[in-house]
């Protein structure tokens, strides 16, 4: 399936080192390969989400980190 | 200034309600105006950063939120 995936900064930890992501259906400890812009990583499902339409999975911020869409949540601002 | 904003899970809480932002320079306390895609917000300087280069502001979470920056930190994945 493909579709959005967005990073959500509680989510529930893993064990260390481990990836883990919410999704809404998959059983809980199935492992999903995630793929963005040619990079792919493996994530434990330990929740459940996104609940928002549209999104397919959400990311730990260490899985996010790893896949490498972090930065797309950089955006250009001004401070005054 | 202008320049890259990101967003952070762990930001320090302001009083309720109160929008937060981690500056690397302004005064602790200081109100800063935000502005994004025709959007501006106030948050108060109550932390350090960003510390990567290029950036110049780091929101919490609610303050990305009020500014609509959250949705760009949305990527189109697949998931096997």
């Amino acid at each position: 399936e493909s579709g959005l995936a967005s990073y959500y900064g509680y989510a529930k930890a893993g064990k260390v080192g481990e990836l883990t992501c919410a999704h809404r259906t998959r059983p809980f400890g199935t492992v999903l390969r995630v793929s963005y812009s040619g990079r792919t990583i493996q994530c434990r499902v330990n929740d459940r989400g996104p609940f928002i339409r549209g999104r397919i999975v959400d990311l730990s911020v260490p899985a996010a980190r790893a896949l490498g869409m972090m930065s797309a949540g950089v955006v250009r601002v001004s401070v005054d």
